[in-house]
């Protein structure tokens, strides 16, 4: 055998676009329109660079006694990784390793499979009905783990939390990992959070990525028991001792205690949201009722594909997956108010050149 | 089964402590004692705060090609993680995966058997000869991987090229990874970095974390043929596509920017070693000749535990394994000279104490 033979061969995730122009309008991949707290710059400009030359904390102390305080839980039932994807990683390797089959919904994130395949985890999609619900009877059988988020990506569709609960009460046996990227973006209420002292199987993880403007700075979280959370930590410390740097745990904490900043950023956004639901109802597009940062949109009579690509013309840069079922569909990020009108514009524009308005 | 049955069960590598008292003087985990490049600092001030908001460039370009450009290889070559750990880390998932055996020597970087254990990779040890020496001939078997460091930790001690390349040469079926996290600080010549040329199944890791000063920023790298960063970058982006975050991407480039800066720390620590060398022989000390910003020593008569737990007292912390073979040394990190100057003089008190000296 060559030294190519021996070599783990998969098939990556592929990240939205990062494009680089100048005058973008950048509504592809869910990051918040938003600076960062005003404490995130203050930091900044008041860290040592001579520290640097130190190893952070191994155990990330502060920002894990940060989010412990916000969420009233101990810090040992808080896990912080380099985004989210590094903490589902983990805890795909920790959880779901028993080599039985995991499941999770045929239309999600599509790291799911990704994370199965490259640690070698067995899984079954369950379909969404034919509004994108979740089925909670899906998810009865026997398994060895089940993971989804909620509201689900790329529909933006909340599932309510008795749907949640119904999930992982039944899975007592294995580990049920709610996914709450955009969370912060639902209703209130919505969050598996409070159930984490009743189902001691459940792990809800979260990111600063989206509603903490801080996608530049890989932070996620997961919440849960605490030994879960112990067993994750285990994990993670034999695979890499120091995740988060310097900066990170300096700037988390600052992102974490301005919550007024948070709640004002939060509450922009979701009223730039309706805003935009209401305009693309009135130019033709319909899409699930969206919960989280972006709206996930058909329209009903030009195909979401040619859309895109004119967008694209334009420098307007939204979501397509090329993917049986969600092939004729839009994920597009809710972004400022001045941009909202350039989207609105331009799709209208689009469309009237095509007859389609 | 229960959940709890389902979980991956692991004994994670254990880091050295991090202790933070305002008097100490730490010399347990091998960081560099200067401060990173002048250039991190104006970077650190000029960065916006604004674009955090943002991903960042998931590939690492700019930091990718600044070490490109300094090694003199194409872009296509380097790999970077979070520190060299996460680019063990990854290599180990991606190139050791064969199911056969990996070799390693018994006396190494403590987190080799650790990494086997979470991605379920069986591997066997090969004994140094006794003067702490790699014997190339124990590598010539059939293997599904090989890894050890050079300079090799903890001890310090360099093979010559000629033996790295015997180890490359016959190991041409499968991946041999040359961990270089130490190189700097040897002899001019001493690095497998040209070979990479000659062997396409050579990888050779780096960090920042120790000659260019920045363990609490989390980079390391890799530098190998291309089919091979290829491999590495497929699994990478199965595990998380942005591992970088946007300061330590601005502020690695800085580093590398700065060769003038680097090259003054690396002789400013290489004098003080050669003299922290002569003093320690002074006072009864020996130890394998140190190419590595540590030294690794033996006391003649006065047990290592107990120098160790005398100089804990006086929070001078270097580092102790309690591990058979190695139980009477201390790892001792190369710091100023002010701090050799208290590690030597806090050692003669308390050899004298001990009726040692």
């Amino acid at each position: 055998m060559s030294w190519e033979e021996r070599v783990k061969k998969v098939v990556p995730y592929v990240p939205g676009d990062q494009p680089k122009f100048k005058d973008m309008v950048k509504l592809n991949t869910n990051e918040c329109p938003y600076p960062p707290a005003p404490g995130v710059e203050r930091m900044l400009k008041e860290m040592s660079y001579e520290d640097f030359r130190l190893y952070p904390a191994p155990g990330a102390d502060d920002l894990v006694e940060s989010l412990a305080d916000y969420y009233k839980v101990k810090p040992s039932q808080v896990f912080v990784g380099v985004g989210s994807d590094d903490v589902i990683a983990m805890a795909f390797l920790t959880f779901f390793s028993s080599g039985e089959k995991i499941f999770f919904p045929d239309i999600t994130y599509s790291f799911y499979p990704v994370w199965a395949q490259v640690y070698g985890i067995p899984y079954e999609t369950k379909a969404l009905d034919k509004d994108f619900h979740i089925k909670a009877s899906d998810y009865t059988y026997a398994n060895g783990g089940v993971i989804f988020p909620n509201p689900n990506a790329p529909t933006g569709l909340l599932e309510p939390l008795s749907v949640v609960e119904e999930i992982i009460r039944v899975n007592k046996d294995s580990v049920v990992i709610v996914d709450e990227a955009y969370i912060d973006f639902a209703d209130e209420g919505s969050s598996a959070l409070p159930l984490i002292d009743r189902y001691e199987n459940l792990l809800v993880v979260r990111t600063f990525s989206k509603s903490r403007a801080m996608a530049g700075m890989r932070i996620g979280y997961a919440i849960g028991n605490e030994r879960l959370i112990k067993y994750l930590n285990d994990v993670k410390f034999s695979v890499n001792s120091y995740t988060m740097n310097r900066p990170s745990l300096l700037l988390g904490v600052e992102a974490v205690k301005d919550d007024a900043y948070f709640k004002e950023t939060l509450s922009k956004i979701r009223a730039t949201r309706e805003r935009m639901k209401q305009e693309l109802v009135q130019i033709g597009f319909s899409f699930p009722d969206a919960q989280s940062n972006f709206i996930f949109a058909t329209h009903r009579s030009l195909p979401a594909s040619e859309i895109y690509g004119a967008l694209k013309e334009k420098h307007i840069f939204v979501r397509y997956f090329n993917t049986p079922g969600i092939d004729n569909y839009l994920r597009i990020t809710v972004g400022t108010e001045d941009e909202a009108d350039i989207l609105i514009d331009a799709l209208k524009e689009i469309l009237k050149e095509r007859n389609s308005l």
